[in-house]
């Protein structure tokens, strides 16, 4: 099944606000129902594909069958951007000049070797596409020595290709969803343990490039942790790196493509760590009188141990509106939830390491000052914990702005990277007439810091396009000042990628520029996207 | 101190062989005594410090001060080579062929970096120096472009810069050995954790620039883990990076840095994580009745858990030797511990914590068949866990030739490398007319993998470094081709460097030249090392 095309996920489970919260959002952020709706799939005038005949039949050639080479409008639409605010709004408002020429299956790793050469011949930009799910303009290449760019869609590499039970390794082709690819380990016994907001769409090959990170990262792992090995297609050729779990020989190539967002070559195979399906899974609710207090919780289990699988911390105003649990926005009876910072725990595992860490932390959230408020409120999360994409949808068909953001740093520095964030956003949507709602919480812990993530909810302005941009640079800027990286786990794409020059510096920035010069001369690859074109 | 200049160490604590031991060389492996012994200090005849004059003025104008630009011999040959066996065959025979042409000491990292560009001015190769303790060949730069190279000795740069007990990270300077890092963080409650063999010699910088990993690996985790951030000084300008645990802020250039040996770029920094200091340490003994045995028992554990802060297995051969117990060897009393395989599990934490892992590590080993041996066994290992090289020393002195190396590979892969590499060196010796013993632990563990170390003892043979050089390449050979990677903690160098690039290959080759090129375009940079000069 396709995504929906104008907003996130399964058309079925698209859901209006209720009316409490359309009048809430009418009180709280002035927000007006918009005079028009989005347009609709078939009123989009799509520019007819600008493939010339003899680079076509290149593309067919290299995958074998014209169907693999698609240029209707339809599927050119669906392969348009990614799935940040602003580019729901454009794609919503019918704004299809970022449309890809084409949109290209192949369907082994030699294929996508063969399409990039065709590429770099024929003067043609390439984007690789997974689950399109990206919301930092990973998807929109800034093309100027290419008029044209494909979509370089890896659906159609969607196989496990092994699995080694005794070294608890999976090797993944780029193009399988996460659910599928969930599924072929569950059949075999095993888990990877990642899921992101994103899961139900996103594929194995962009949380690679993207270094994803999932809700249960506290006992799984980050996905750059769990990657092995990697298959790469470059222009320039194959690149196979990953023999052991670790080493000591060189540099970590495998840290080089990670993060890469299809700018370097495009990712043919992940070989993976995989865990045990767990017996058990249970989350709970816990309520910290502050969000300095929860934090300071999180930080001793993430130092001292012992680790929950899933730890997260909703900060005053998210507890209050309940976003944590985004099918109960309004409820009335969200109120006894509502006072402090609500965090949730999850523990996953046999049922005596479950059981064994659950008693521990428990020790640990109680002597920090948290209050158990039983497991109704993980539950829920867990219920919900993929539904705040579509929330979003409803927000934008009610005609409020919603858009989030993350950064991660150190301990020490994570007070003021929140109090600077916030004061960004809120100073600067003030300013701009359309005073938000900013709300907050830590979804990743580490020993020596970890992520927080923001939702900004407001009236849309004008021009809700240009009406953000300011905010989001002000929001950046502020995370770059109050030390924190420009993403934990969104990536850099094309909406970053000023600050993330910044954060590495022009010497950093020269080492991606030669890597990128050395596997991709024709800068055919997502150019513009990560790293400045030269 | 200075360490021995043709060996390992401190002078005052070598010893000779018992003669129960030299008398088990000449029965078991037909070591006879050599007709001289290495030569001395005084006696080798260095060549003059070829340095032009203005090239001399310019590296003191760099630094300072004259006293930290040194040409007299003593230093030079202190920093000629590591300490790899045949390091130490040739400067025990006098050889001085790749002396330095100077030994500089910056005392800042503008001052490293003011040295790198009169390096590149006046055509000089440089070679970064920490502890002088590579054995892979790291100190021995190939300069086609460069007809002499400086040693840039890092050891003016050992200060603390900063702790931050919140985050519990500390940032350090490259020249810091490993004892005084400690000892300075051990003042403040806090350790880093990291003890490899050459702990009581190695430096901060080293550590990190070759990828190091310490004996207490399964608790705190490899050197390129515990690292957080970098500074670096390179001839074309400064890389700061890291400004948060984990970041999805593209390419994890930390990654790059770490295991690059000194051919992209000078470590003036590192930021790490550290512990606090364990309250409780325990060491104790296992046996099981074969390595595949005690192989799977450490792979249960680093798979389910809970881990040890220390683990490592010995195969039937090292058992027996005694070699995990370097001072016992020969002694008769060895006998009770010799059969089967020993693994030593090591606890540290807080009391809880080391008694309840311990615990439970005790449950598993047992149901894995493991048979406890009491503390004496795991004390007498940490007692003697820095003192392999002396005793190789002493070997050396013996008439006898003994070197180590090691590799890593999945689980799955590990039987098949074992065998491999234990063939290699054992039919390449046999025929040589040297029968040896071969040793092997597997001292580092991982979910989904783990190392393999091997010590071999010889005769020497007429001409031990040539003698060795094709057993070496067997060996190698052996790895790659049982699918391990050509280094698990000691490096690359100039030693491995064939081999790795096997292991990355052609593309993977390309992409550490165009970095090197943009770092480094002169060349001057350890050139040779690690990366193939283009």
């Amino acid at each position: 099944m396709d995504m929906l095309w104008s907003g996130w996920g399964d058309p079925a489970k698209a859901a209006p606000l209720p009316d409490t919260v359309i009048g809430l959002l009418r009180d709280l952020l002035g927000v007006t129902p918009l005079e028009s709706g989005p347009a609709s799939l078939d009123g989009i005038a799509v520019p007819e594909s600008p493939l010339a005949d003899d680079t076509w039949k290149a593309l067919v050639d290299c995958v074998g069958d014209r169907v693999h080479v698609r240029i209707d409008g339809e599927t050119r639409i669906r392969h348009t951007r990614g799935k940040s605010t602003p580019d729901l709004l454009r794609i919503r408002a019918g704004e299809v000049d970022d449309i890809p020429a084409a949109v290209v299956l192949p369907g082994s790793h030699d294929e996508v070797l063969a399409v990039l050469r065709a590429c770099a011949e024929h003067g043609l930009a390439a984007v690789p596409f997974g689950g399109g799910t990206s919301v930092v303009g990973g998807l929109t290449p800034e093309a100027p020595r290419h008029g044209h760019f494909i979509a370089l869609d890896l659906r159609r590499l969607d196989a496990l290709i092994a699995l080694d039970e005794v070294s608890r390794t999976a090797t993944l082709q780029p193009g399988l969803r996460a659910p599928r690819a969930e599924a072929l380990l569950n059949e075999r016994g095993f888990t990877l343990g990642h899921f992101p907001q994103s899961y139900e769409w996103a594929s194995i090959g962009g949380f690679a490039a993207a270094r994803s990170s999932g809700q249960a990262s506290a006992g799984y792992g980050r996905f750059d942790d769990m990657v092995l090995g990697l298959g790469v297609a470059t222009p320039e050729g194959t690149l196979e790196i990953g023999r052991a779990p670790r080493s000591a020989a060189g540099p970590d190539l495998r840290q080089l493509i990670l993060g890469s967002e299809g700018a370097l070559g495009v990712i043919t195979s992940v070989t993976v760590r995989v865990r045990p399906l767990p017996k058990t899974r249970i989350y709970e609710g816990w309520r910290f009188a502050s969000f300095e207090a929860g934090a300071a919780a999180l930080r001793k289990l993430a130092q001292d141990g012992p680790l929950p699988t899933v730890l997260r911390l909703s900060d005053e105003t998210e507890t209050f509106i309940g976003l944590a649990q985004p099918d109960r926005i309004g409820s009335t009876d969200a109120a006894p939830q509502a006072a402090g910072c609500m965090a949730i725990a999850g523990y996953e595992g046999t049922a005596e390491d479950t059981s064994d860490r659950r008693a521990r932390a428990r020790e640990v959230l109680l002597a920090c000052g948290g209050e158990f408020v039983g497991e109704e409120p993980g539950e829920r999360w867990a219920h919900g914990r993929y539904n705040a994409p579509y929330l979003r949808d409803a927000l934008l068909d009610a005609g409020a702005f919603a858009e989030t953001l993350e950064t991660a740093a150190f301990w020490s520095a994570l007070p003021g990277l929140y109090d600077a964030v916030r004061q960004a956003l809120t100073s600067t949507l003030t300013e701009a007439g359309t005073p938000p709602l900013v709300m907050c919480h830590i979804s990743h812990v580490y020993e020596n810091g970890a992520s927080l993530y923001f939702t900004v909810v407001s009236a849309q302005g004008e021009e809700p396009v240009a009406h953000w941009a300011p905010v989001k640079r002000a929001a950046n800027d502020a995370i770059l000042a109050a030390g924190g990286t420009i993403s934990h786990h969104h990536g850099v794409g094309t909406d970053h990628r000023e600050w993330f020059t910044q954060e590495i510096g022009p010497v950093g920035v020269r080492v991606l520029q030669a890597v990128k010069a050395e596997l991709d001369p024709a800068g055919i690859l997502n150019p513009g996207v990560l790293i400045p074109v030269r």
